[in-house]
């Protein structure tokens, strides 16, 4: 009776505490700072629409829609719209459902939606001569995009449209300002994001009742199978509804039974588009909560009456902010200006994006054995741009989100567990592999879950993945790495970035095989780990591509990135990528002094035009001399002065990486933010520390951007980076402590982190040569 | 303790008991005289492959295939197809594994395999030109079709092809007499059947390992969006594979990353054909095991896994064999002649065949609404093609298979409960409404079940669901039917045989109303159900079509079939529709004597030729003067003299029917088979009786075709008929008795039957004129 009255009492006491925590925590209001509308011109490829952290709707305007007629055909100019949306259109297409943060391939744009008013268009009309379809114009004037809210006039129809979401369900509030009997929700199933045109290979809708749709879309896109299924709710009565087939499909039961065109409640076929009429007072709102679910409209339905049983859209975007706010406290930071505030804040919201989760709030979805799987003991995501985030999105999760990185890594075993080819992921993408980019970097996610003690799953049977996937001899060269040592040029395109990275990834490998006491595998891999060296070339002091037959190719330009046996960066860039061993890098590239010139001369020198034409995925402004960031490859690039032993310019280059690269405007971002990479390079550089090697436990120092910043951790712990004397010019480091003990080797460990306390860094305004 | 032996013991007696009866059952092999090769020519659209009763597999062979290319155009050649068999044919393309039997419209044909030698071929070829592909050519004497196997040579590559199946999975067996190290089995997953040419949506096969396959293969075809999961087992292991892709798929993310036609274990697109390479000796046998799933691959695999856990081919064909066996036993006949005792089983066989199961071991199927369901407590069935089965089919299994049949009408009220419409199924199909042909007839089968006391089901729910079909006023011309009394031609086309079958399915209704007490619906449907009399035009003795002012239409033809207000059959042969009230219909025409030469008239007038060419699914031996007994809607019309007063013509006439349709060649059936309903009529009527009105408890006599038959019921009890000097003369009935008491009236209840007993016909050369 004693104990239960303790216990009790002591659970009074920390629930009150919570609370008291929470409050704290709410009174500040950091969702001020989130900027959706970053990266939404221009290369960011962001989106500016509704979503909470990790969500699985994703609730954005597109301002073009493809023709669905280019089928199969690319076509570079919808290369922009992979997120969407461009800011400078002048047109607003309609609101749908999924989309990606940032990436370099384009998909998703599911179920899209579009208020009008007056004559029924079905077609989306052109930007040019948006009155021949229901596309409206707008202006910036009256749109308002914040976390998980998103406003917009549109000028046509005189409509207000709002968006809100939960996780799994996207709210749509159309305030309609004048009264019409002709008010229609347009469902467009046949509009989508994809860069080679029309990818339907069916779509499906029943009208359950006068409020109630259900149905399903599946596509052959970035993802070759993918089926997303819906349950749409409004919140008054259709007046009449019907849909027209664009498609010769081949269905001919229908035959003189019914006008399937007009309120016949099952329509399918590959191109539909389904319109719902209401009468409209003046002022009147017409509300849609729409629901997702990975595995079929039952799940879509349940997942709909249990994230938004009522009507009420303020208190779900009211909601949705709340747990923003929350997500953006794990880090409550102090920077030199609001725009610093609003860069840091909003790289912590594109952070937290990527990867959605997927599945139902059962924990149902679908496998990549297209089968219905669920989710026990952890939450599944998809959307994982491994080649980009495995770098410091993943170890910034693992400080800041550890419990959904450990899911993330759950996710990645259950693909293997479903691939066919027995391989971890690649670039995973609902219950698809999209195969896209090169490595096997799901090894760095997994190494460093482990080696940072953040790995509640089964090691044993990770290292096997890991294993089984590096051994795959018959991708993408990686039978002759093992053969030769090298991936050869004549063989495999890419070979040198594939080289690189394959021996990083196998350097992971090693780490996990080390930690679990697997000598021989750890044999095996730290050999394979030193792979790097055999495509360096000594005499020209580059990385270069090498021929099946042990030679290096003739025909070669250090500054060119096309068909060089490089991928997204040339030998400038890519010769610097060996993350595990930076040491030996420099003494491969004669020594520090002459490797520290040579990255001057990177920051340094012009990119001719010809060359930066080449350049993927990034605008003039992405790029430092001939540093590329807004490419992935070279984001250690700027730290390993340290290894030189001039550490002041890491610090001077990180600064400015940070000035440069990140701005608060919609074309803030230098280069695609790629699911939260270039967003994750900033928070940790402007906290003042930047993961060079995932799967090491080891932290780099840099110069800290914050005045102040804690980290809020998930064991209830607090980490804290004060930087004294902090200023934009004041970008020297003087001196390091932590815990008031002086830091002597520009570094600090995941432990020392996790361990909470206090990292102050003396900063100065000249460096310590 | 005393109480537990005596429970053993009787367990034990009963168990012996069973073995014994099943001893008995087993000693008789009727299973041989089922020959599945009956109906195969022309337009009996049967096939001759392998099946278990009422089995979800239907494993045969394919004579032609559908140019893919001819996508959506109507092409009337490959209407004879439909079973994908036809007897003439010299070649063959392969073995299927779904089939419909003897039905009017095409589809299924799902994952066809061929085993070749020699260089690969991927596509068909052609009937002329078989060695331009991988067909074959085969004779009809290297050919055993036997219930449940099958087996041909295929003369090009020497192969012997045995099939024989369970109820979820088919098993191939492939002998090759040579010894190569190139042989092929082709999975071509474009090949089906469709009159519509290709129907395909997408197809996805996995290689999960060396002797394992998965997929699915989802259409747009008869059936609008259906989608069947495979999992197909070698016996040994492929030696390599591939595929190829025939459509232009817009996935490209194996962009330079492997040979994705060769060994690589992910094949999907919209069109594609797979091989698997074996090397094989001189004599060695292939199996292949082949599962299917109307939910997932995972459910095809654990359904190949249960129903065939080993690899004995001749077991499993004995077992499909016993279970026909038992089957068949349902009814012991002895016929005048070894033909008809073929004519009588086959007729067994036929009609043992559909509906199909559609349903998991686990219960789980692919429900209307998309979603996956379980069937709890009863086995759900697809393939209803109600319009034909109503009438005579459901009936016998209200008789033979009872249990099944209330599982078959639980099935209709699970598609009812999906039905976005809210409505009963017309033509049920693997989660779909095919909507072919008219009225609302799953109504007859609940009515027939639940005034024949056969109906476990929820009785309230089904009179709802059956009330609020028939009330559905967008379908079919209901809503004028409601309210005007009769369809209008000029609104809704075959207006005249809706009017007559909305008006019979009415009186069914009205008939569970009554059972249920429903006085209010009992009112509402038997007054409609004397709508039939609202097309009857009494100036010229014809039901005939109205218009939507009232008038009968002026052009009005009562030979012809085409437009004329009534669809298969025309107002000749529709004009005697009124199964509900015969002695009204007669009375209407004129009273008996003028109503008997009118039935004299329809069976020796001649039907000239431009008339027949446009009654549809028969050949010239499927009518007799002007009855179509090649259609279904006559069935009932030769039992009409017995509301004449003139038995021994109903007995003169069946008798000829019997004789004149049904023989025991390739070409042994008049007309489509029809699910069953054409063999159902044979069945009942060899058996002296026929439910002319289902949903009464009523069996109106004929002139039994058997020497003696015991009908052995579920309940335990036999019911014995005899006919005393039966002979193909001694047509007339001269004398019946049930169970020593004289019958009268010329009919027996259901009541009669089920209880057991003894119907003795006394037959004779004269008519009891």
């Amino acid at each position: 009776m004693g104990a239960r009255l303790v216990t009790r009492l002591s659970l009074i006491t920390a629930l009150s505490l919570c609370t008291q925590l929470s409050l704290q925590a709410q009174d500040k209001n950091l969702v001020q700072y989130v900027k959706p509308i970053i990266g939404t011109e221009k290369m960011g490829h962001t989106y500016p629409g509704a979503t909470v952290p990790f969500g699985m709707v994703q609730l954005s305007p597109e301002t073009d829609t493809l023709p669905y007629e280019m089928n199969g055909r690319y076509n570079p100019d919808v290369y922009k719209y992979c997120a969407g949306y461009q800011y400078v259109d002048k047109t607003i297409t309609g609101f749908s459902h999924t989309h990606f943060s940032g990436t370099g391939h384009s998909d998703l744009g599911d179920f899209l939606i579009m208020p009008t008013t007056g004559k029924l268009l079905l077609n989306p009309g052109t930007a040019t001569n948006p009155e021949t379809g229901y596309r409206s114009t707008f202006s910036h004037d009256n749109e308002v995009a914040e976390a998980d809210y998103y406003k917009v006039k549109l000028d046509k129809y005189n409509i207000t449209a709002e968006l809100t979401t939960t996780n799994r369900v996207g709210f749509h509030q159309y305030t309609f300002a004048e009264a019409t009997d002709q008010a229609h929700i347009i469902l467009d199933l046949m509009a989508g994001i994809y860069n080679y045109g029309n990818k339907n290979v069916w779509t499906f809708v029943r009208v359950e009742n006068d409020t109630l749709i259900t149905g399903y879309r599946q596509t052959n896109g970035w993802a070759r199978t993918r089926t997303e299924y819906f349950a749409m709710s409004f919140s008054k009565p259709i007046s009449q509804y019907g849909h027209q087939n664009y498609a010769n499909d081949v269905y001919k039961g229908f035959w003189r039974k019914f006008d399937v065109a007009h309120n016949f409640p099952e329509m399918a076929g590959r191109q539909i588009r389904a319109w719902f009429d209401f009468k409209v007072q003046a002022g009147e709102k017409i509300k849609i909560k729409f629901a997702l679910s990975p595995v079929s409209t039952e799940g879509a339905l349940a997942n709909l009456r249990a994230e938004i049983p009522g009507w009420d859209f303020d208190k779900v975007k009211q909601d949705g902010q709340a747990q923003w706010n929350k997500e953006l406290h794990k880090v409550t930071a102090q920077l030199n200006s609001n725009d610093e505030m609003i860069n840091f804040y909003t790289a912590m919201y594109h952070a937290f994006l990527s990867p959605t989760t997927y599945m139902d709030i059962d924990g149902s979805y679908r496998g990549l054995d297209q089968n219905n799987h669920k989710a026990e003991g952890f939450t599944n995501y998809t959307t994982f741009s491994l080649w980009d985030t495995y770098r410091a999105l993943h170890p910034l999760f693992n400080v800041i989100q550890p419990k959904r990185n450990a899911d993330m890594v759950q996710s990645l075993l259950a693909h293997y567990d479903q691939s066919v080819q027995h391989m971890l992921p690649v670039w995973s993408h609902y219950a698809n592999e999209n195969w896209c980019m090169i490595g096997y970097h799901s090894v760095s996610l997994i190494a460093d879950a482990i080696i940072k003690g953040n790995a509640p799953f089964d090691q044993e049977k990770a290292l096997e993945a890991c294993v089984t996937t590096a051994r795959h001899r018959s991708y993408d060269g990686i039978g002759y790495y093992i053969d030769k040592g090298y991936v050869p040029e004549d063989k495999s395109g890419a070979s040198v970035s594939k080289t690189l990275e394959y021996a990083y990834d196998d350097w992971c490998i090693a780490q996990i095989a080390k930690k679990l006491g697997k000598q021989d595998i750890y044999d095996e891999f730290i050999k394979r780990s030193l792979n790097y060296s055999n495509v360096y070339d000594a005499s020209i002091g580059y990385m270069r591509p090498r021929l099946n037959d042990g030679t290096f190719r003739v025909a070669f330009d250090p500054l060119k990135t096309d068909n060089q046996g490089f991928i997204e960066g040339n030998a400038w860039n890519y010769s610097l990528y060996v993350p595990q061993y930076p040491a030996q890098l420099i003494e491969l590239n004669g020594g520090k002094k002459r490797f520290s010139k040579h990255l001057d001369s990177l920051f340094t020198m012009h990119l001719p035009d010809e060359f930066f034409a080449e350049t993927e995925d990034i605008t003039r402004d992405g790029i430092i001399g001939n540093y590329v960031h807004g490419n992935e490859p070279s984001h250690h690039v700027a730290y390993l002065y340290n290894w030189t032993g001039e550490a002041w310019k890491t610090q001077e280059r990180v600064r400015m990486i940070l000035k440069k690269m990140y701005h608060p405007g919609a074309d803030g971002l230098g280069g695609n933010d790629d699911c939260g990479q270039m967003s994750a390079w900033y928070i940790f550089t402007s906290l003042g520390f930047y993961p060079v090697c995932p799967g090491s436990d080891e932290y780099i120092l840099g110069s800290p951007a914050v005045k102040e910043a804690s980290i809020q951790l998930e064991n209830g712990k607090t980490f804290t980076v004060e930087a004294i004397n902090q200023s934009d010019k004041n970008v020297y480091v003087q001196k390091v402590t932590l815990n008031g003990q002086p830091v002597t080797r520009n570094a600090i460990s995941h432990a020392d982190i996790m361990n909470g306390g206090r990292l102050v860094f003396q900063m100065g305004a000249k460096s310590k040569k």
